[in-house]
């Protein structure tokens, strides 16, 4: 009973990508890999590239890399700037992860570049991609997508 | 009249996703970044992310960036591993990018890991994103996605 009221709260929480998204970072947060790997479409070939890591394809390879960064705890992540495309059915989302990690130094800062695909299923929004890669040492990449700079 | 044959071959070519992405490389190829920006999508959202570079949002500076890379000529670079996530109106790949170029050194290679995200429009599919980043110093990242891995 407790597991199909979770299936019910899971699927409220995915009734958009917005909700889906807030839930990907949330779980990445809490360090939460199961609530995480819920958030991901039944497919085979979902994709997930981490920074400077290797391209994993399937829940399988996903689920195993996820575990070991959450392995210590919870990230102090925060999407900071999100861009998005909307189709019938996919959304795609451009993200700037800010990413704080308390080091020997101080609390240490680096951004993240990530971008992230969702599709409507039949169980809700799901995630099927999430790719990331090392952004600049500050939040200077925002001052590239300026309109100015198009216009 | 020529223009508007153009237009009937361009809109041909973009029947399905995979031929965008096929006239995506082959434009790189040629060093065309006319043809290469045909192939995006008409929203204010498009993003673009280059190895180790920015993120890039708008058809006006994607189009700075594609230009000064293809400036000196084609790029020699060669999809070798698509993965794909297709949904309605939207189709993911995941590429591996062979690319080559000669040096002082003689030819070398490099790969990189690449998110192509494509939406179906009135114009046909359109490129709406393209994440590329760093990927191994060799093709060492093909062993993660065997299946093996994941049962």
């Amino acid at each position: 009973m407790a597991d199909a009221r979770t299936k019910v709260a899971q699927a409220a929480l995915m009734s958009t990508a917005q909700d889906t998204e807030a839930a990907f970072y949330e779980a990445l947060q809490q360090g939460d890999a199961e609530r995480l790997m819920s958030l991901w479409a039944d497919d085979d070939e979902v994709a997930c590239v981490h920074p400077g890591g290797p391209r994993l394809v399937g829940q399988g390879s996903i689920r195993v890399a996820f575990e070991a960064i959450l392995q210590v705890g919870g990230l102090n992540i925060t999407p900071v700037n999100v861009r998005c495309v909307e189709g019938p059915g996919c959304s795609v989302h451009h993200v700037l992860e800010k990413v704080q990690a308390m080091t020997d130094e101080g609390l240490q800062t680096a951004y993240v570049l990530a971008t992230n695909v969702y599709m409507r299923t039949a169980q809700g929004w799901r995630m099927v991609a999430h790719h990331a890669s090392p952004g600049q040492p500050d939040d200077m990449q925002e001052m590239i997508e300026a309109k100015s700079v198009l216009h």
